[in-house]
């Protein structure tokens, strides 16, 4: 049954065979690998006016220093980021990176920085996709969580049917909203230029009333690292590499420009409009949904934005679905993580892993009421980290390296760590109260965690080993019919029959054993026994206590005493299998209860109990 | 773990043997068996005033002879219940009388109606009993939910801890409850008499305003059906007769009789006092709280009247949690319900039937919001239509037994079946659409469960039943080493020796298996096998689609049918067992998934796999 909802589902499973992988031309990689870059356009912007919205009408007008800032800190970050493509032509992620040049434990800071990282990207982008949405539609508005959850639902699915990374697909939300966008920036410039558009009058009034807080260097701090989610999936592309044509760094190298120079300057184009049309962040209407109303009109174009905003939000979530369960594969691989995330699903996708980022991507989006200004505080610490880490690490590289030219390449990274390292600290500081305490208290966490995870497979690799055993002789294993078998009877019957034959098949030193719980069952069994227990001897076990599994396991522990050289005894289990699912609700699990205490209890001496499951099928 | 958490909560388990009945006197078991009953004086009198609201301050008139009617069929109930008590000396439940009378279907109507009434008994009364509370306490009226459900897992709680029906603790609450009830009663009584007490002017102008509805025929019948709330109970001492003192059917009968001179006399009172005092029913306040207030003022008897009803409405709930448990048990042990139901728990109570009517109940409360009154319209159907089967039940009785003066006793009981039958009528009708709908559609869908779960057990039995076989020949079975053992390996360990070894042990012709998930994992089983496997033979199995289990089904299907004289091939699964719990998360749960595939899956020809587990246990 189970099956078949899985493969309605889900499709057939694929054979390994068809695993394959699609080279993008720089157009179709741009489109897929940019759209989490992009579409913090969406939000960014409106998260500096929250924070600069305290400070008064004042501190608005700094929202264009703080997005110039923003863009130089942009380059920097991709000048870095150039590099990496160049120096790790097969994929650069910070993990890798981290992992290979400064060791285990950088790595490992990396990885949980990383996958905190994803988990919030899905949460973000689903939640600023769902705002773009309620923006329009007002009367959804409260509607806002349980449509972010549908959102995740249904890019997982996606996810679990196999979505390859179709360059194709891609193209048209991405390019589209590159297309609206810069149609909304130059139609608001040559209208605010020509004058039939202007600021609101009654928000130049509103503004001037309110003083607010004093302008502080903290505040600006605030607002510049608020601001500094904009460039979240700079990193992307250096991740990407080997999905690229041939020559694969150049034109990854290339695609990485091109991103960057989109990026800036739809950042800039927007801050620019919002701040000459004089918009405030309010919570009901996102600010770039103002502005498009505002530009456009409330028409088809306005329509137009706020779809292709949302689309390319919900692209951004889906690209984290590649990502996490890629770098939880790797870590599951290397035996930071629970080895069932490395295993491919039917449908070639690393179901687990998928499943597990939109479970913890849920339950962000319902702890933080699906807003992505609460979520936001959370988001740049992890992706500064990695940011951080992976630059140190490439300086390191380059060293160690000592190429042509590995000095400049050092000092151009350095500029990068040092510049990424600053900007980490001053959002961990001012960003520390409003949830960013949260992450930097999650990672050392995670890390432990990996830690913990990778020592326990060690352990058990070292007690599992062969090496240093040598084969024990196998002659004699089959000669004699040793084995002390026990058959605990709850009633007799055809079950009790099998189980009995069985157990004498394996030994002709089979007991069996009613504990008196019911004592009209035992004297039944009792009675019977002489027609059909054969030649095995029963022993009748008292119960004060109305409990099975007790009395027995003393008996098997004395039995075990009183024969210590024959090994543990065997335990026989009479098992009827109803013939539908919810049958089993009408009988005593008594059977199933045994098993799980014999297996998870170790003998005498340190051996280990051996179970066998009779099963007697019912067929109605 | 979970034993010694159970053992704080729960106390030691105690041992069959302290199993013992207490005989109470009258006075004793009077108040153990009248909660139910006397406590729906806190509720019942309201309930007619709602009913009756609609009408208009006309209709608020007829309450007095509403109650008399009521007092005249509780009159007629109490009658047919003394008969009961003598007819049935070892206990007369609806159940048993119904089934003992009338046959099967009856009885399991009347158990139906019976486990439904046990549910709502405890949702209603917790419900009424915080509402006694927030009424003293308007603060906590919002909390009235959170409240009754604490309340029910209290209750629950010590019933699975095993509260004996003690004579002497129930003793103080109900008689409490009783002296101060009628204090209200006397006092109010009195200064009505002498004029320090009268209707309020407020009100007297508010009624007379409201119209309201026509004062029809189908008002009064409601107000009538919802009055009839005060019955429920009264059946309650023809259940318990056993606990009673020496001659029990005497003196069940003599405590009936007073219990229903006191219900009688309470009813009738506090309707006179609400009628004189003219009370309204609002939703914050109940109508004994009013009464309370307005007769004793806001003072300490105020307080001790609202902790008593409280008291006397949680002790009614008790009731249900030994009640529901042991009609269940009954059920149970005559296979209509689950056999879970029938088993003793450690503390010798019925710790299934508790933890379901605490559930059960609780979903009430829930759905229902804690409010009494949208309970209330549910809860009479059963009550009644228990009454009704089991007072036909007992004209049955009379006639067969043939005693003397059978008819006089029949038509006693006829006249109450008569009366409880027209009521149950006009319960159904009046309160169909306010909620007895419910009930009146999950009664037959019950007794069509039991009805299934009966056919379920008698149909198991036939199935496992050893009638009509003859013993099979033992010898032989132990002469050959004939069983065709595999031993899937899903890599090279300790525990796949352990497994390899022991499957040795039991055949001479045994295959091990390895699965090609992994090729890594495939090479190097077959690299090592030469050394390790001994004289058995290793079969690697392709796996396109990465499934460990289908290829598997699929080679053991194979063995099967080409071995289809030697039966079945044994199982021998390797199963390394973590040290601590949260390890087994770590691990691919393959062993797991092959036992529950393969014990649920029956082999060709009808034939059942033996399924054998080696457990190698990690120690850390």
């Amino acid at each position: 049954m189970f099956t078949g909802l899985s493969r309605l589902l889900l499709g057939s499973p694929l054979p390994t065979s068809e695993e394959a992988h699609q080279r993008l031309t720089k157009v179709k990689a741009l489109a897929v690998f940019s759209s989490d870059a992009l579409s913090s356009v969406a939000y960014a912007p409106e998260e500096i006016l929250l924070a600069l919205a305290v400070g008064g009408s004042m501190a608005l007008g700094l929202s264009l220093p703080i997005a110039l800032a923003i863009t130089v800190l942009l380059a920097i970050v991709a000048t870095s980021y150039y590099q990496t493509i160049h120096g790790y032509p097969s994929g650069g992620g910070a993990y890798i990176v981290a992992h290979d040049n400064l060791g285990v434990w950088p790595g490992l800071t990396a990885a949980a920085a990383l996958l905190i990282d994803y988990v919030l990207v899905v949460a973000v982008s689903t939640s600023a996709g769902v705002a773009a949405i309620v923006s329009a539609f007002p009367v959804l508005f409260p509607f806002r969580v349980p449509l972010a959850l549908l959102a995740i639902l249904l890019i997982a699915w996606a996810n679990l049917r196999g979505v390859r990374e179709s360059g194709t697909l891609f193209a048209i939300p991405t390019y589209g909203f590159i297309a609206i966008f810069f149609s909304l920036i130059l139609v608001g410039l040559v209208r605010l230029l020509n004058g039939t558009l202007g600021p609101e009058q009654a928000h130049v009034a509103q503004t001037l009333e309110g003083g607010g807080q004093a302008l502080s260097l903290f505040l600006i701090l605030r607002a510049f690292a608020s601001g500094t989610t904009a460039l979240t999936g700079v990193e992307a592309i250096s991740n990407g590499i080997p999905a690229f044509e041939k020559p694969e760094s150049e034109n990854a190298g290339k695609t990485l420009i091109a991103m960057s120079i989109l990026l800036a300057s739809m950042f800039m184009g927007i801050v620019l409009l919002i701040q000459s049309l004089g918009i405030e962040a309010i919570e009901q209407e996102t600010v770039l949904s103002q502005v498009g109303r505002r530009v456009f009109g409330k028409g088809p174009l306005y329509l137009t934005l706020q779809a292709a905003t949302a689309l390319i939000l919900l692209l951004a979530a889906n690209t984290s679905f590649a990502d996490f369960p890629r770098l939880s594969a790797i870590l599951a691989r290397d035996r930071f993580l629970p080895r069932q995330l490395a295993n491919l699903g039917d449908r070639l996708v690393f179901s687990n892993g998928i499943t597990a980022l939109a479970v913890l991507a849920s339950i962000l989006v319902i702890i933080f009421g699906g807003s992505t200004h609460r979520l936001i505080p959370l988001y740049a610490v992890g992706v500064f980290l990695s940011f951080t880490l992976s630059q140190v690490g490439m300086v390191r590289h380059w060293r160690r390296d000592g190429g042509p030219g590995w000095a400049w390449k050092a000092i151009i990274n350095g500029i990068g760590a040092i510049a990424t390292g600053i900007v980490l600290l001053v959002i961990a500081a001012s960003k520390f109260i409003a949830g960013a305490w949260i992450v930097i208290l999650l990672i050392p966490i995670f890390v432990w965690m990996l830690h913990i995870i990778k020592r326990h497979y060690v352990s058990v690799a070292e007690q599992l080993t062969l090496r240093g055993l040598e084969p024990a002789p196998w002659d004699g294993l089959a000669t004699g019919r040793r084995h002390k078998v026990i058959v605990p009877v709850s009633g007799m019957h055809r079950g009790t029959l099998a189980a009995l034959r069985f157990a004498r098949s394996l030994s002709n030193d089979v007991t069996a054993v009613v504990v008196d719980v019911e004592p009209e069952v035992t004297t039944r069994v009792q009675d019977l026994w002489p027609k059909w227990g054969g030649d095995v001897p029963l022993v009748t076990l008292e119960s004060p206590f109305r409990s099975t599994i007790r009395p027995l396991l003393t008996f098997l522990g004395e039995i075990d005493r009183r024969n210590p050289e024959q090994g543990l005894a065997v335990v026989v289990l009479p098992e009827f299998i109803p013939a539908r699912w919810w049958h089993t609700l009408l009988h005593n699990q008594t059977a199933r209860l045994i098993k799980r205490v014999l297996i998870y209890r170790r003998g005498q001496a340190g051996t280990d109990r051996v179970l066998i499951d009779v099963p007697y099928h019912l067929h109605r």
